[in-house]
């Protein structure tokens, strides 16, 4: 397998964790989004979305959207599981999942944020400002419905880390990187802790990563 | 089943048609979104988001997010199926669905529009050129992707309908009723042809709707 990467990619960050959790190893591309590599038309002929994480599977095939390629990762090597038992506990660790992935990355994302400063003229101030509140509305949401519900344990989901860890903690770094301030978040913030006690979350870090800058 | 239910929300549509496709039934309960009535006390009880859709399984559970949703109607009521065989296959149907799903609606929803005009002071005529160009730039790369691509049948993947066709003709919906030019986009609009031509996806119109206003 060949994964095509960027080291302060939150999508490329969740497909990272999900090899190491499943102890599989790819080859690396890197492909620098801060250089426009992504809009390369080599890059593109790839992924016509001139997005990363793109992970070439071993007959050739690729696949694209990070959480597309952890459900494939989950299908072809099922053991360790990124999914609990059940379907109604499967919907809860995909909701999370989604709601992370649906509504907070893509509102904050580079492409968006170029958008905001260069066609509608947005102050810097105000686009921290924007930043900041999809990150805190998003979050906010998600530490009510994980602090009250049962299902919580150690991990977003009972007490062995699943898909909704995998996508929580690369958005938290985000979080951390932007000043978002976290404090209201105590269960997320203790989930994030429990997960990056773990090699397969730790060693997927940006800062750990060979085209880290 | 109980279906929280807004005729013009996207992501409830998609639902809605896949109800329609596996032949089941939801009770429908309705949440103004324009009303603001997703931000309810006792809607935001059910759900802390305050987004619909929301199902409430028949056990009680409540379930969020449209794509967790779909999957959850998948494992519980596997025929007809809304993936096809094959690991790749479906990582390619969720790969699709999922840039609608992250890449292109999230941009252009209610909140994200609201927060351009009311806090951003941005005017309707450039809110009009953010809503088309995530539009534009989502569907063009899909165009390219599918139109390439041996597995595009009548269908986004094959000749059978799949979850990626239950996200792409909402979003195409939506391209309409904004007036996005849609002409750069035959393979989309071919598909959404056949799709429409289906009852299952006929019937869950935002017009047809009891809703509908």
């Amino acid at each position: 397998m060949r994964l095509y990467d960027y080291f302060r990619s939150s999508a490329a960050y969740r497909v990272r964790i999900a090899l190491n959790f499943k102890g599989l190893t790819a080859e690396r591309a890197f492909v620098h989004l801060r250089r426009d590599e992504q809009r390369d038309a080599g890059y593109l002929a790839l992924n016509p979305q001139g997005f990363v994480p793109a992970l070439v599977a071993d007959e050739g095939t690729v696949l694209t959207q990070s959480l597309a390629i952890i459900e494939y990762l989950e299908e072809t090597h099922p053991h360790p599981s990124l999914f609990p038992h059940g379907a109604a506990a499967r919907a809860r660790v995909r909701a999370i999942a989604l709601e992370v992935a649906c509504d907070i990355h893509p509102l904050n994302n580079l492409r968006v944020l170029k958008y905001l400063k260069d066609t509608l003229h947005v102050s810097d101030a105000d686009k921290d400002i924007w930043y900041k509140h999809w990150v805190h509305e998003g979050l906010a949401a998600l530490e009510i419905q994980l602090a009250r519900d049962p299902a919580t344990g150690t991990f977003c989901h009972g007490n062995a880390p699943s898909l909704a860890d995998v996508v929580l903690v690369p958005q938290l770094a985000n979080a951390h990187r932007f000043n978002v301030d976290v404090t209201p978040f105590p269960t997320l913030l203790r989930i994030e802790a429990a997960c990056l006690a773990l090699p397969a979350f730790a060693l997927a870090e940006p800062s750990l990563q060979p085209d880290a800058e």
